[in-house]
């Protein structure tokens, strides 16, 4: 659905994702109405052929599909606030980070206001929104899914609805989301180690890609482990690990890297091998992570 | 070079990887011998054609190139200290993990008993020995490397020189390992969170794998920014990764699952905004990890 008979869309919270799925939008063809507490984010996607919105109320009467990016939850009900009124009738989707129960709130709220609520997760940068494989996955109202699918995979062509509990994609977003800043800060030590050894980082970019692909392949058995609380056919056990750890102290007194954040993970490995998990898989990990029912 | 024309090999320390290469060797043609501590850790190579050395002095004596996969640097040269008198004029090639510092070490101690050196080191795991696309890299004496090109290349495709110094592949494999277990530690408190809301692990392995291919797709990016230190045009800023830091301890509150290891993680993030970087890209962190010289 492209150009005259496409939905038009509201997009309401223009930071940098906001701006990029507006501009999705407008690309595509739909009539694209835009609102933003801070006006003047609007003005390139005005530029672009956006409509902006004065009011918040305004926004939300102008499409019977809105889509909110905002920082949180509670953002998103404070700003929508004005406009509750107006929401009966029409399809909510939010697409932000967020916790389960925040989507929960959000939707008893929403629905309270005679809304239809689709909670959704964008996985991946503003600048591949809009690419075949980006993945955007949503959770709630099916039907909202099943009327708008076409709408929202301009967003991405990977677009999956995971059920109709309004909390399934923060709870995703949360879970898949938690390796981000780990293996980041895994990639900026390496590069600190690098840079002092005079080096460029950019030399190690090829080998920590392939690193990345190793680590991906190991997923789906790391999760049958994890499924089937077999952790005995380990390929790399946590002993293997235990060892591994010694490894840090010598990069801290080889280069002046500060390692002092990897020192509650290692803790980790020491408390499964305490707990009898010493030549379990590492996945075995996940045991030690939860805590006490 | 298959069969018997094959340079004849020997394989030091028969963990899973050192058996994994000693397979990868034999099934390519190679006269293997192979040592290990704990003699029956050799019987299943044996059974595949392997020659079983009763001393590592005879281990060492039998072929021109020598292979170690020990757990350390200091486990190598302990290991080797019998035969030192038979190294001269061999090729020694290690593949353990370990610091520069012990790379270095080891040369020096391997040089001085005659023998040529190139420290290696395996990005993958075992059962990745002899694909096509595993990377194995090398630093140290390039003429070893040369001249044993093609039989290091049956234990992984994607072969790489990195210099003549003997403590690069040590800097690199630390470097680049160093996301492994902040990864996989995100991934298992995903799966823990999954779990806690009563889903199969499973499920979340296809979303989880895009996920590193989003991150793989910025290391390029990050790169370039702690090689030019500018980190001014912001994908993900530092107060993005702020704001959802916030995040955790909702993860906390509504599973079961412990998040304490983030704390450090969330406090570098932190102190690079106190620091000015928090309009700044995430790579700024590496400013933060380096410690005053």
């Amino acid at each position: 659905m492209t150009g005259k008979n496409a939905t038009p869309v509201t997009v309401i919270g223009l930071g940098s994702m906001g701006t990029a799925l507006a501009e999705a939008f407008i690309k595509a063809g739909h009539s694209t109405t835009v609102w933003n507490r801070t006006p003047a984010k609007a003005a390139p996607l005005v530029a672009m052929g956006a409509r902006q919105a004065e009011a918040v109320e305004d926004a939300v009467a102008a499409s019977p599909l809105i889509i909110t990016c905002l920082t949180t939850f509670d953002d998103t009900r404070l700003a929508l606030r004005p406009a509750a009124a107006s929401l009966h009738g029409r399809a909510l989707v939010t697409l932000n980070s967020g916790s389960p129960d925040g989507a929960r709130q959000t939707a008893t709220w929403a629905i309270g206001h005679g809304a239809r609520f689709l909670a959704g997760a964008v996985k991946n940068v503003p600048s591949a929104v809009g690419a075949p494989d980006t993945l955007l996955y949503y959770s709630g109202d099916k039907t909202v899914f099943d009327e708008f699918e076409a709408t929202l995979k301009v967003l991405g062509g990977d677009t999956v609805h995971l059920g109709d509990d309004s909390d399934l994609a923060a709870l995703y977003e949360m879970a898949v989301g938690a390796m981000l800043l780990p293996a980041l800060v895994g990639f900026f030590q390496g590069a600190a180690a690098v840079q002092a050894r005079g080096l460029e980082v950019s030399t190690m970019v090829r080998f920590a890609g392939k690193w990345l692909d190793m680590i991906k392949s190991l997923l789906p058995i790391y999760a049958n482990e994890i499924d089937s609380g077999d952790y005995t056919d380990a390929a790399s056990s946590v002993n293997l690990f235990l060892a591994g750890a010694a490894h840090d102290a010598d990069l801290t007194k080889e280069t002046n890297v500060d390692t002092a954040w990897l020192a509650p993970l290692n803790d980790l490995v020491v408390r499964a091998a305490q707990a009898g998990h010493g030549d379990h898989s590492i996945s075995a990990l996940t045991e030690v992570l939860r805590k006490p029912a």
